[in-house]
């Protein structure tokens, strides 16, 4: 079942084009009551106004009928890698595809229901390239907003990440890669001094038009439990403030979360996951008394129970820490954030030797486009309230990246960003993938046709192997 | 200085065009004395007459004015791997270029005077394709011959070559490319019968179109002393010549070689190298006597100064106990052909991890282009008659592939591949390196304008890292 | 139930005592009818008679009763390593104690019933002093026969055994170690010509009192599949038959395995594996027709269960082949020889990383002690006739080492090796393990103190870790 | 030559002995005039009166002629390892032999007039046992004081030192060894919140005389620059100080130093490595200006030249800033402590393939019994006062470590240790190398009989490899 629109939907041609959303229960994002056929009435790429159905329409405005439909904010997810084909064999096969593989990864996660997506960690050039042209509608996909490198981290050949790629290619070619992740504040920063840091943090910030900041607190290996001292880490955040950015941390043990939390982050980054040991009670308070945005890597029981069968025995330990404290920040009521580490990969991934056959998880947790499907069943798995969850995956997030006065709710005056389901998402988290219509800035989404180029995802996926 | 032809070379219209070298010091190679001032009248591909100033040259001849020059029959090279990228990054990058990467090197090959080379281990699809297409005119490069696989060895990505790849390819992949070069007679061999591995070498005579044979009679690893047993060897080598084409082995230790003669080889290819030991007397003693044709890996004092000081420990001693092996083949008279193992590079492969720099050694053997020029240096410096090397490089080569009726020599009826020296090549074997001209089939050769699609030799090599 | 002897046994002074074991059933090894309420008369080491209950026994001889017994001639094991500890971790535990490992070994052995041991690579040294100790009488054991080296493989620090033992060790130290198992006869032969290798043979054999010669027919690593050439094959069993001795190879292919046959071997040591493919139907046949020796490395189906859930892929693989060609050869008749490749484990030996738990299988085939009663399990499973299993673990294997004059069948004038059992060993193969008595060579064995110098198998094993 | 000394040296019964060394010239460790023809008297273990040639001397005093040497106070090293048999072959080899070791190794310190040492990371029951007979006179060797482990790392075979060890050992033989170190402040305290670390400290102390702390501010990898938070870092200070104790850290990076400093420690060990970095200047003035006592690795300019041809690059750099560190430490006035990081080593170390020949350094920095030496000469070469570096190596460490009340310098009421040399140390370092005698505790040493065992020291070292 699609919705039906009017013919003259998006025709106007004098003045920004109106359209009316109406019949629809609008869930607002803001955690009320549902209103029953409601009016979402849009001016351009804004909500010009949300009311019920006494809503006058001005007569040249386009409808779209969505009686007995539910209207939702554009879901968001608080932490994507939009170029994820960094290990070695995908570097070097899209080579030189960086922006085709960026623009068709925003392309997959809008298919799907993302309007919003925050990159934490990626090629800074490419990302800013298909984010503008996004934002100036010249390309098709998710609004993107994106931190460029983790600071303190290297790019992909790096000892953080694929080290492998290290001995089969030359270096000059690894370096060269890793630069367009790096962008001077790689791994060097850790032999640094705190004045030093904060001056390569500052240029950083200065040359580049990233919208957040991510640094380490713990690095990306287990070994590296943690990265900058509380020193450092206090001093990055404060950088980022005064240039009036949010700033979050990677951590991943329970030490580099609290020192994260000490130094003022604005938002933890997968903040549940503290290795192979609980997250300890004094931080479960403060992140729950104080309501500190967590984005939180929730998984499926189906997942949890492939992870169980087939990880490697680290993984099965991380996992299952995890998933305890996630109930626990669930139960304890704090501020989560939908968030997948998403990305997407191509056709055999499940065979890459590199992930030891992972990809090939059941409800896979990081396979952009289902994975925030798996998010909200894991949620509600998990004990957390519909109303709660809506607003893990909308505004909450919003609030957290503070885009809230543009995103995260519909609102008058914010972006008409907003999915029409068939189903009432409070009844079953299933019911969020009942997607009839996808809006983005006020402009419905040919979903049939994302993504426009597909690389990884195409149907001839690796289809050069064919040519010889 | 370059060589003067009369405007209407290659120009006659009724009947083949006629083509006369006039004028220049003609070494046949057939190893009798220069003939000065002498003629090579070529009709159309071939060569009609061969004789002194007294040779009638028709009137409707083009000619070749060679005064002052030395003519002397096509360069032929007995090893070469017309597609060496096959390296896990190369393999990567350059997928879906096979046939591109094959043309290059042949034409590489052509520019430096090595009108024919012999492919001994390449991918057999693009292999023929591209020689078919130079043998009909098609495409620009030295005449090819190939033998497709090593039989019994496995293909790029295999634990012969390179098993790295294997971490970071997913499995389909990796067999997908090893199945280009294995073509069902790979290491699988090993495990079966004679009459087994008889009848899978009868189906892959079948089923291409190679132009010899040749199989592992040591692996290819230092590990593997062995490959196949004297009386798989045996059948291998009948069922080649059954299909009236010689059959060659790959051999690196004593008995292996050993092995490899009694079985009835028709060549033996880097026969010279008996791994860490000396070759034993009496095997040298049969390759002397026999006069089996034997190519040998020659190597200049420069490039094993080179590796003495650079190389890895098993490589010094492999390298120094082969270049005894081969002063004593060239004392004993033994019947050597230039073979080089040539490929082409990309230009940082001296930086490439696999290879720990021995790509930046200093007269790389097998720096296709170049490595023919090393190989006559070193035989000059090991003791070869002048000659005898003009012969390694030519007519050696011809008898040994049994291609001696069309090539190898200047004489009628043969193919008019020659090359114009502007230096006596006897002199020294540096002259070699002063071409003049190049002629193939009876066609002069724009050697400028090669190789015409630079892929691993362009300017631009790798140009993909600055497309981002 | 213990077996009763009179007070007197074992004691007379004036010539060799004698012993009669009488009333037992006598299953003398030849393969006939059981006798039952049999006599065996024995007079110092040997069988004097074997005979009805009407045979005359002079009355100074000590009597062991055993009626409602059965007798069966004492098991042999045609492969063991007595030494093991060639791990790195226990070369170093147990550095200079192995004479004490060896003689342990044997007391294991004889202990369980093992009367007789055929040790095929091994520290000629020690080997040499505890046999000819045994032998004497001044150690307690099992009769040993050995090879010393496996002729053309290294030792256990060597690139065939355990070369992570050279990251962790001085390069003295593990040449030093080798050097007792290669004996100069190891991997350096295979760059040796046939003449160079028969030399070196001939010495070996000249320098020590090996008891058959072992050889390589395969490498001991997956990649070698072939060691020596069939020339050098036929040179080393020749050298062997020339002294006297027996011969036999290391094989693991089908190919290995042909040529092994082909060059003369006696015995075809696991002759039954075949690596991951089948047995040829052309060398099955050989081996059934023929007759030759093969000793083959049964094991239970309750093994096989455990090593399909545990084991690692290629060892699946050929474990399943194997016992595929065990079906056949037996049920093609042929003359198959008890062989464990067993030796003696430490006990947490099923946490050593280096065997990745492959010690904490279930019917352990190689556990020595154990692994010739899971082997008759074995063979009853696989279909072989209960006196076919007699003879499997006795007198065909005397036959095939050449050692039939003196062992494998309770006949006048061989030792008198015998094992007195409870029940009836035709009936099932578990009967084995119904030991009342062990006799060698006319002695019974006090089988609880066995071993006297427990090192690997004392209840304080590793006692060392207390100690701090 | 040798000193002389009375007949009745040691011999006084009734009441502590009385020793007076008298007529050399003394070296006090105070800093000031040396005082030519003094007289040191002892009562017992300590000094009783230091005075010029007028002081008097009991008659029933033996005396000890120093005429025309100098005297000094017994020499100290900062950090040594008395167990360094850590890699895996030696753990192996000498399991069982740890308080021997131990032994040995404060017998080679006191051999070569190093009367005190700090071990600061070595398994504590063994330490405590040889620590304190030697303190009751019970053994003989250098005066020890120890750590136990290094809090917040893991034992020989855990990811911090030698994990190919665990590729080999069974995991419960490697988790017992590691323990032995542990002691339950190992590598997971990483993973604890500050309370929990805190309580574990406190436990640990309470639970060991060792006396002092070590704690890891970086980790023993180049990946882990950071061990524990400031906040932790903190709390183990505070715990260090309530118990008594003095507190260093390990640090490797300029923040894991900085970081030290800010939490309070009493003593930076090898403070003057700051890895691939200089040490930043802000820390270089903390250093000075607060005359932070900091024991510095200095090497000679011999071992610089020998480690810039051998040694592997990563070494290179790091050697070469310390150098530099070093040389603007002493320039700027630092209070360096000698130190040695010593052990011994087995008489093969430099063939070890785990330290890639680092043991065959020339001017080895780390060999216990010569590496103070070294020391000494490479203070020197990088510009100390001859006076600052008798300090550095006597009465600097005494402050540093809290027993400047009992030793390192020689006054009333301290221990008499004590070093007669035969020449002048203020001349030249090499002259601290002219022993003519080592006196503890008022204990004349006999060095000819040190060590007493000789294990890894011994003639007849790994002796039991010819034992076979």
């Amino acid at each position: 079942m699609t919705i039906e629109t009017t013919a003259t939907a998006q025709r106007t041609s004098s003045g920004p084009p109106l359209t009316a959303v109406v019949g629809g229960t609008i869930l607002d994002g803001r955690g009320g009551t549902p209103l029953h056929g409601g009016v979402v009435l849009i001016e351009g790429e804004r909500i010009k106004q949300v009311g019920d159905q006494s809503t006058p329409i001005p007569p040249e405005a386009a409808r779209v009928r969505a009686s007995g439909h539910y209207i939702i904010p554009g879901m968001m997810d608080a932490n994507v890698h939009l170029h994820f084909a960094i290990t070695p064999d995908l570097l070097l096969m899209y080579e030189g595809q960086y922006e085709a593989l960026v623009a068709e990864a925003a392309q997959v996660a809008l298919k799907s229901g993302v309007t919003t997506v925050f990159d934490t960690w990626g090629p800074r050039e490419a990302l800013t390239k298909v984010r503008d042209e996004i934002h100036r509608g010249e390309r098709l996909g998710a609004r993107i907003f994106f931190a460029g490198n983790i600071i303190g981290l290297g790019g992909p050949t790096s000892t953080d990440f694929f080290p492998l790629a290290r001995t089969i290619l030359p270096k000059g070619r690894a370096d060269e890669i890793d630069a367009r992740w790096e962008q001077k504040v790689g791994a060097d920063l850790l032999y640094m001094t705190p004045q030093e840091v904060r001056a390569r943090v500052r240029d950083y910030i200065r040359n580049g038009t990233q919208n957040f900041l991510k640094y380490a607190s713990s690095g990306h290996t287990e070994m590296q439990l943690l990265a900058f001292s509380d020193k450092v880490q206090r001093l990055i955040v404060e950088e980022g403030h005064r240039a009036g950015l949010t700033v979050q941390a990677h951590s991943t043990s329970p030490e580099s979360l609290r020192m994260e939390i000490e130094a003022g982050a604005d938002l933890l980054q997968h903040g549940d996951v503290t290795g192979p040991v609980p997250m300890p009670e004094e931080t479960m308070e403060v992140i729950c008394t104080r309501q500190i945005p967590c984005a939180a890597l929730l998984v499926t029981r189906r997942f949890l129970k492939w992870n169980e069968a087939s990880g490697c025995d680290p993984m099965k330990t991380i996992h299952r820490l995890k998933d305890a404290n996630d109930r626990r920040l669930i139960a304890g009521g704090a501020r989560l954030l939908l968030t997948t580490d998403g990305g997407v990969y191509p056709a055999d991934a499940g065979d890459m030797p590199l992930f030891a056959g992972q990809f090939s998880a059941d409800d896979l947790p990081t396979a952009l486009g289902e994975g925030h499907f798996h998010w909200l069943l894991a949620a509600h798995e998990l004990g957390m309230e519909p109303m709660a969850m809506l607003q893990a995956a909308t505004s909450n997030i919003a609030h957290a990246y503070q885009v809230h006065h543009d995103l995260g709710t519909l609102e008058a005056g914010k972006y008409a960003d907003l999915v029409v389901l068939e189903k009432n998402p409070l009844e079953h988290p299933s019911h969020y993938r009942s997607i009839a219509a996808v809006m983005k800035a006020g402009r419905l989404i040919d979903r049939s046709a994302l993504p426009t180029e597909p690389i990884l995802t195409g149907r001839a996926r690796r289809p050069e192997l064919r040519r010889t």
